[in-house]
Order: C-alpha cells, then structure tokens, then sequence
C-alpha cells in the first residue's frame, strides 16, 4: 500500500507564488469533502466518463459561471483547452493569423517574447510597440503604437508576471485585440467586446494548472484553415463544446468551483475591491520605507497581481535573507523570477488581506531590524 | 460561501467507466489526506510553484516510478504532455514523419480512424492492414502486414477500447513501432525496447485526464524540425523534464500515487495477473451463457481491458434494461460506445476483481429473469 502520511496539525501558508497559485480555502475544502465520492455518484470527479450527464453538468456549469463574471456576450465562445498560454503563442497564430497581413505585437517583456518567438517560425509579424528601452518597466502608451495598416490581430499581454507591469487602459486598434491575460483574468471587471481573442492559464486566478480558458468571437475562429491539426483549431472546442477529446475534467471542475467563489465574493466589481486594498497596502508600505524597498515600475503600470521590489538597493544577499526569513514566518513565495531577481509577491484573487497584512508587518520588522 | 453538501455514508461505485475511469482507493483517501497540505507545506499540491522543490520531486516520481514499473531504457526518454491521445495523432506525425518516407498504419477502429483522418492533413501515409473488412473485430496478423520499404515508422493502437480488441503479439517492422497506449499502458509487462515511441492519455490506467505519457526514444525525437512550435515539439520537453512551461501539476501528482499504487500491487506482473482473472471471469461468463451473452470479438483479439458484448442476440430494449438495472446495482458505466452500441465493460488497472464479481452475479440474475 502507499506509505501513509502521520497526522498533523494544519497550518496553512500564506501562499504569494506567481503561478499555480494560492486556491481559496473553501474550494478545496469542497474538493476535499467530494474527493470519494462526488455528490452521490460513489466516484471521485477525476473517475467519471466525460460523457457523464454529471460531468456535463460541471463542464457546462464552468462556462455558465465564466460567463456570467466576465459578461461574456454570445458571439463569443468560451472553451477549455490544454497545453498552456505557451501552447496559445502558437495556436493564436495558427488560427488567426492571415496571409499577408501581420500580427501587430505590444513588447512587454518575458511573455510577450516568447510569444514572438512563436511568430517567428512563419508568421508575419510587426512589433508596434516595445518598452525594451526602459527594461520593460512599463507598458506602452496609446500613443507610441505603430500600427500596421491592415493587422491580422493586436496581441499583447495584459499583465506580466515577470516585470510587474499592467494595463490601465486598454490599447485601441482597428484590428481585434488578442490578449495574454493569464494572469489578471477575473481580477477586474473587463469589457470582453472589445476583444477579439482572451486566452489564460487557469493556475493563477481562477484554478489549478492544466486548463486554459480561451475566449473567442466565433468570427473569428473561423479563419483557421481547416486542414490544422483538429486539437489546434478552435472551432472545434466551439463546434463540440470542449468535448471533442477527453478534457482536463478535474481542472475544470475545480474551475467552476473557483468561479462559484469568486461571485460569491461579489463578482468582478468585489474581487477588484479585494485587489487593489490588497495591492494599495503592499504599494504603501514600500512607497512610505524611506527607499528600503522600491519597486522599479512606473507607477502608470503597477500591476495589482504581481508587485515586484528590490530591498535595500538590491543587494543580493539582503534579499535573500528577506526570503529565507519570510517562509520561515510562513510567507511563500517572495522570490522574484530566477530571470531578474529581487523580490516578487503575487496577490491573485485567492489570496487574502490577512495575508497582506502579514507579510508587511514582516517587512517593517525586517527593515527595523537590518535597514 | 460555497454551497455545502450534506453529510451521506460512503457507497462507491463498482466502476466500468471507459475513461476517465475508476482510481485505486488508496489513491484517492491519500489526495484527500493531503489537499489542503501537502507534507507540511502548507498548500495543496494545486498551490505549489511548478519551479519549487517539491513539485519537482513529484515530477522526478512520477518519471522514476514509470521508468521502474515499465523497465524503460536510458535511451528513451518519459515526459508528460497536455492534449490527450488526440493532440499525439497530430503530434506523432509532426516530430517523426519524414520527408517521403510514409508512416505505416494499422487500421483497427474508430481511433486508428481518427490518427488517420489528422495524417490525411499532408503526411505521406500507407494502410499497410486493415481489418474494417471484418468490422474490426480482430487485429491484423503479422502476414497481413504491407509494409513500405522505407517508412517513417509503423503506427498502431495495442487495445482498441471501442472495438474492444487487443494485440497479443506485437507487429513486427524494421521502422520503428509507434503506439497509442492510452488504453492498456502498465496492465502488463512490455518490452519498451521494441518501440520508437508510445503515447497514452493517463486516464485509463493511470492517473486522471489531463496528462499524457510519452516515451520516445531519445534519438527519433530529433527528426523534427526546430521550426514547429516550441510546445509540440517532443525535444522541448525532454529538454526541460516536461517542465518547459506549467505543467498540470495536479495530474502529475495523482499519476506519481497511482504508480506508487501499482508497484505496492506487484508491478505490471502483478497487475497482469489481477487483469487477466478479471477478463477470465467475465469472458467465461459471457462464454458460458449459451449465447444469452455474446463478445463479437475474434478470440486471438479479445482485450483485458474492454470486454464488448451484446445481449440476447444484440435486442436493443433489452441492452438498456441491462444497462439500466446494471447502474440501480452501482454498476456504472456498462453501455458500449454511442458508435457501435451494446455494451462495454472496462476493466482498467484499479477496477477490482470484487466489482467483476457483483458484475457477473448480476449477469446471470439478469439471464435467469429475461433470458
């Protein structure tokens, strides 16, 4: 038999990690309560046929819930795929891409670069807009965008993870908007019709990894060449309703589950609440520590998700003691990206004031004791 | 809040489902046990940094526990992939097809039919067997084979869970044998050495949906083009042990427990013996009916893991009668494939020989009442 685990008191972290991320405690509590037995059905969700009336339920209740949050209108679909937002650099392409008409792409950073990469191996592709030149310490003004005459689409990433920056407004372009927006998807409230494509991991605000939710104004699904690969063409998510092979059932229902909590918390307008006291109380007390932190984004482009510093002027060795210390008061992960180091605390939707609150009084504390 | 869910005595299913498909208790009692802290850590393995030490050693597990259990070769190498059996269909040909040298295929049912329709899409390809002529009720023999004299690989499916047909003998080829597993993978002893590659969605035999197993020799991986997108390409994840991008970290775990289950079983000589008493009792049962029951399928091709049989002579309002008392006696999941109809009863890895039993009592109560 498997080796069993001795029991233990439990003591939750306080869980700052950029992606899988912090799940809120009542979701996995049902998980946990319907791990044996899902609702009367003497199987675990993760046994049940997707072609289970009670499967289809989940997969339907999913959309329904996503719907509803993001006031999704109905010429839009809303499907589950896999592979990741990495599998969507290329599959956006694939399918929305148009001969002889290029990708018009906003430059923000790590993301969008591997984004372009994918352009690279054959699609046409124009950058009109980079904040490379500032370190990616902001996102590009309206202004600043060169855009191609005739776009097949705009893409670019609505919050980035690795710089710490965020969209304020939207960018405006005659051609649809495509948007990476894994990891500020349900944070806000967010006019959908504005888009032409919204595609995002699930791990960071609204459930485990393994599922990505893809919106799509059908339309435009229609574009891809139907001789790609079946599993690489939207239009057949759209046509079978994320059924057309054996989905992540799991992941989707624990999706649901996450969206079921996120009304219950108000819907977007209470989730966005929660983000910026969450946020405004993280941006404070680094703004107010005398230069002690400082976080290097232009305050136009603060992202209420990932909040990246540098302590004491960036010193490495400071920094990580900071985050030694921090797990050590079970404060989990304030590393920054291993790509540029510092300090980066992501505050998605799960993650609660408390934990905020705690991990500032860690940080005056650490500031009185070495600053 | 979360709605709750009232408190009821745990009844389990006995649980034929096709797939997703029935999990080993134990299994499931230890993701319970652990969901809303995994080992200490404060966080559910859905929480957890795919970048964290942890995670990394659940990975590291789940590819050691299958490297052991399956005896693979260092040549070869195990990652874990998102997609399902239907994205290999597509991905198989990409990174192994080469230029004018047709993929081999052996045509057994609706999944071979299914890679076939993605190599239609501009992979040079040969039915080299076919057994449609006989409604697939049988795989080919060795003899039937044509085989191309230069292929890029010899393509097959070792269980048809549609068909319910299984290979007892493996085809022989001098190009190299690539095989979808999805459905019998680990419920036997096999040489690996005899193949190029091999893909199974785990949500058969091990583990839930979500997570693919691929094992690829080293050297076949490096036919594809460095052009094709970096997340379909094999050598991106053997490069980075499947941890390019996120994983679905959760389905990895639950397939590292479900491993860790079959080696504490005997290992696939263990599991094999468990399967081949769990057919035994069905097929003697079907057998012995005096046709009452009748598997359709060629005895040299009958599968261990989906056993097809109609119902007196194959009357269509007596298979739902059965189907229909089956479910009221927990039995779930016993009508064929909407494809084909009559009905089909799979009995994977964790289905336990107790379930097989309650099964064929109810069979016979069945026969006896209407027979």
């Amino acid at each position: 038999m498997i080796t069993p685990v001795p029991a233990r008191s439990l003591q939750r972290a306080h869980n700052f990690n950029a992606g899988p991320a912090a799940l809120p405690l009542p979701v996995l509590e049902r998980i946990r309560e319907e791990l044996l037995d899902y609702r009367g059905t003497g199987m675990s969700v993760m046994e049940m046929s997707h072609r289970s009336p009670e499967f289809e339920a989940i997969n339907n209740a999913a959309e329904t819930n996503l719907r509803k949050l993001l006031a999704i209108p109905d010429d839009y679909a809303v499907i589950f795929v896999q592979g990741g937002g990495s599998l969507q650099f290329s599959m956006a392409p694939m399918n929305l891409a148009q001969a002889g008409k290029p990708v018009d792409v906003l430059h923000t950073g790590a993301w969008t670069a591997k984004a372009i990469s994918e352009l690279k191996k054959g699609t046409l592709h124009n950058i009109a807009a980079s904040t490379e030149g500032e370190k990616f310490t902001r996102v590009p003004r309206n202004d600043e965008v060169k855009h191609s005459p005739e776009a097949s689409y705009l893409y670019f990433c609505t919050n980035n993870t690795i710089e710490g920056t965020q969209y304020h407004t939207l960018p405006i372009s005659s051609a649809p908007l495509v948007a990476d927006m894994s990891s500020d998807i349900a944070s806000r409230p967010l006019d959908v019709s504005k888009f032409g494509l919204i595609f995002a991991g699930a791990q960071k605000n609204l459930g485990p990894s393994g599922v990505t939710v893809v919106i799509v104004r059908k339309d435009l699904a229609e574009r891809a060449d139907k001789n790609l690969a079946t599993t690489l063409q939207y239009r057949t998510f759209i046509k079978e309703k994320s059924l057309y092979n054996t989905p992540p059932t799991f992941a989707v229902y624990v999706l649901g589950l996450v969206t079921e909590w996120i009304a219950a918390e108000g819907g977007l307008p209470g989730i966005q609440k929660r983000n910026e006291a969450k946020a405004k109380l993280l941006y404070d007390t680094i703004d107010t520590s005398n230069g002690y932190y400082r976080c290097p984004v232009d305050r136009s482009s603060r992202s209420l998700m990932n909040i990246v510093f540098r302590v004491a002027g960036g010193d490495e060795a400071i920094e990580k003691e900071f985050a030694k210390g921090a797990a050590a008061a079970n404060l989990v992960g304030t590393p920054g990206h291993r790509s540029v180091g510092g300090m980066r605390v992501s505050l998605y939707n799960a993650v609660g004031l408390e934990s905020v609150e705690t991990l500032v009084s860690y940080m005056r504390e650490f500031q009185r004791n070495k600053g």
